[in-house]
């Protein structure tokens, strides 16, 4: 008994001791994961340059396919071990050369209506339109306008992104779908046009685009968006005069599919080549912007991990990938072509970053509930950089479809105070990048992937 | 015993429901704290109106004269139970007209170099002062440079502030000794001016200033800071000129110790008006700036908790108050009038917000293991409002002279990672302001005074 005890105990010391010093070995290697990406500027730069010369970058658009050459240049010029481009068709939509609002009222005066075609809509007619507003708050009160009230008319949808909520992201998701599907409730009742106050808390003078879906049992009508400044002073307009009239011309197309691509990048696995960890961001952004925050930054931040483990000479156990995804905007094409050629190649983890660059708090994890405690049994090696998140919960269209391949999801949390200033609005250029904020996604995504290819899940 | 244990379980049922119940009210009432906090602007356009109708309101200054005025009329404004002034004496040390630096070379060439003196130096000559620069990274290097190498010199000390640190409060602590006693330094080896790296992990152009103190035994010599590139360009150019020259020429001046005042409301309490739970930030900032981050923001935020428990019709049991601290950035005269003062009158808890407008984590607290782990017991109600860090700390400067009066002390902890970028510099201006952010300090604050009011410490 007494040597059982003895064994027992020696066992026990000696669990904790092997234990005590990996962790004392991992929170090393995260010191200098954190403290390597805050003192290099490759990322910055990267994103400098994606921002600069590639902005307006939506699937389909030259200046796409010029960032997938520019990614691609970016990963050969790292020495990775592989770097590949993934076929994928893409829509191709562009907004045209013009796009002209103009409140026309004897009462309330005329004014520039600052408008902006959401993603995908059709123009009007060459010569514009001219039609009376009808201002409705939600579906509801849409209905109960009905099609009398409600046909030849535009139908503009005030319905404001709630800046009461904590959390932007549920701000933004309880307007974002007047934007997606507001074109197809107002055709319904018989609208011409359908403009959709912008799906953001803050108060600004952008218009946000993005994208909205038409349905084939109504018409298909012109679906814009003003910003929510410029929503106020349209609904203080009709205030002052109901019967005003609203001049609206844009010339939107939608040309035939084109072939884009995925870029992806990777350093083999020394013990276990043939299983992959996964991370990426997407390259395409909306056409009126530098897409520097959305989603410049987790481009950016993504391909840095690559170069943080060349730089630390850190050698990963299974293989490391970067997925620089095209159309995460419009259609996710480049999630599904990944996606579908994932099938049979095991992927441990999938990391997506597509909150914007700010000061990360931690991951969102779709995953079995054991997965995600034993991530959160890794919180006391991240909580000093601030990472203090990591919940079950939704991980990012782009790496959603690898869900039903049995892959655990994360996506990175970053604070999300600031995102709706700028997303998919011309708002969302370089200069409202922070270096550090910056820095320190890769840095908190590159401190996961260590810790998944350590211990995995 | 049947009953025994029957009543023993009723008691803990009904323990469990009240605290259940409480816990909800807690809740709501914090739900109701955020969502007014973050739909009004109030705190915003306070802060806008202090930054810029009052810029360098530096203690003993006009600006900061008018700045009193300021906050006592909009504390009046406020309908309040009580506002007063206190009064305290404060320097007067004034930048004066112009502040010229150049670099002579033959070899590296004349530049304009970008000066500017720290607060309470002494100025140069009047026709300003040439000398030979020697570079030092730190006081060892000074000390092994010796009186025979540094005499008759002015002593470059350019120590970065370290940015692969997380904290950036921890990389700024790293470098502000070199500002605050470098002069000294220098002088004791017969250095004639001493100019500093600015204290930022940041690379940008703006010299950043703060205080710094003389030492009775050693000469007082000119002391200034350059910003973290103009430091590397110093550098740079004396890399390729170790025998360059400097021109300084400043003009700052110390004039008659002045008097001052912190301005003070509160909210009566209704049960214990004699307690107090006393919040603010400082008034002052330095005299190159706006002082929107350090720390108008604070006193914005401060004063807007009194506006909250108005709009809510909060009834707090304590007295709340503000105090709006005159002098944090030269002697803490404000703080230490206040604390005089306060002796006798029972301080509940006392909470400062001096470290910028940004989303808040926390707070940092000076007090008890008994009242941390008090106050960690209200972590489940905040957290969902981003809320993770409740940790025994330093709080304040302006509050600090409280703690031997047994106050347990709060400070509030934002995300750091744009702090320094703006700290005493020019570039620490309202339109680095974001909205959500600063009223999310005021709900931080708020939601802890009504939980301290509710369930003491």
């Amino acid at each position: 008994m007494k040597n059982l005890l003895l064994s027992s105990i020696l066992c026990l010391l000696t669990f904790v001791c092997i234990t005590v010093t990996a962790q004392n070995a991992d929170s090393i290697a995260i010191k200098r994961i954190f403290s390597d990406a805050l003192t290099d500027s490759s990322s910055y730069h990267n994103l400098r340059n994606l921002t600069g010369h590639y902005g307006g970058r939506l699937a389909g658009s030259a200046q796409s396919l010029n960032a997938v050459k520019w990614a691609e240049q970016v990963l050969k010029n790292m020495g990775l071990d592989t770097v590949f481009l993934q076929e994928c068709n893409v829509r191709h939509w562009e907004r045209g050369v013009q796009e002209t609002g103009k409140v026309l009222s004897a009462k309330a005066g005329n004014h520039e209506l600052r408008i902006c075609s959401l993603g995908g809509s059709v123009p009007t007619a060459v010569n514009g339109l001219t039609a009376k507003v009808v201002e409705v708050r939600d579906y509801d009160e849409l209905k109960k306008l009905g099609k009398e009230k409600v046909s030849g008319k535009i139908v503009f949808i005030n319905h404001p992104a709630d800046p009461s909520l904590y959390n932007t992201f549920a701000a933004y998701g309880g307007a974002a779908g007047y934007r997606v599907r507001g074109a197809v409730q107002a055709a319904y009742y018989g609208a011409v046009a359908m403009i959709d106050r912008s799906a953001t808390p803050s108060h600004d003078d952008f218009p946000h685009t993005g994208i909205q879906h038409y349905a084939d049992t109504v018409n298909k009508i012109p679906a814009l968006s003003v910003s929510t400044n410029e929503a106020d002073n349209l609904s203080r307009w009709l205030k002052a005069d109901p019967d005003l009239d609203v001049f609206l011309k844009t010339s939107c197309n939608e040309l035939p599919e084109t072939t884009s691509w995925n870029v992806i990048g990777e350093i083999r696995g020394t013990e276990h080549p043939e299983e992959i960890i996964a991370f990426g961001g997407h390259l395409d952004c909306w056409d009126i912007c530098q897409g520097a925050h959305d989603d410049g930054a987790g481009v950016a931040q993504t391909i840095d991990i690559l170069r943080l483990y060349r730089s630390l000479d850190l050698k990963p156990r299974h293989t490391i990938r970067v997925i620089v995804y095209m159309d995460e905007e419009m259609e996710q094409r480049g999630a599904k072509a990944y996606a579908g050629a994932a099938k049979g190649r095991k992927h441990i983890a999938a990391i997506e970053a597509d909150r914007g660059g700010f000061t990360p708090w931690g991951f969102s994890i779709d995953a079995t509930d054991e997965q995600v405690k034993k991530v959160q049994s890794w919180k006391n090696l991240l909580l000093p950089y601030g990472l203090f998140y990591f919940e079950k919960g939704g991980s990012g269209v782009d790496i959603r479809d690898l869900k039903s391949q049995g892959v655990p999801l994360f996506g990175l949390v970053p604070d999300s105070q600031r995102y709706f200033d700028y997303h998919h609005s011309v708002n969302d250029s370089f200069d409202k990048i922070n270096i550090r904020e910056l820095q320190l996604g890769t840095a908190s995504m590159a401190a996961l992937v260590f810790l998944i290819d350590e211990y995995g899940l």
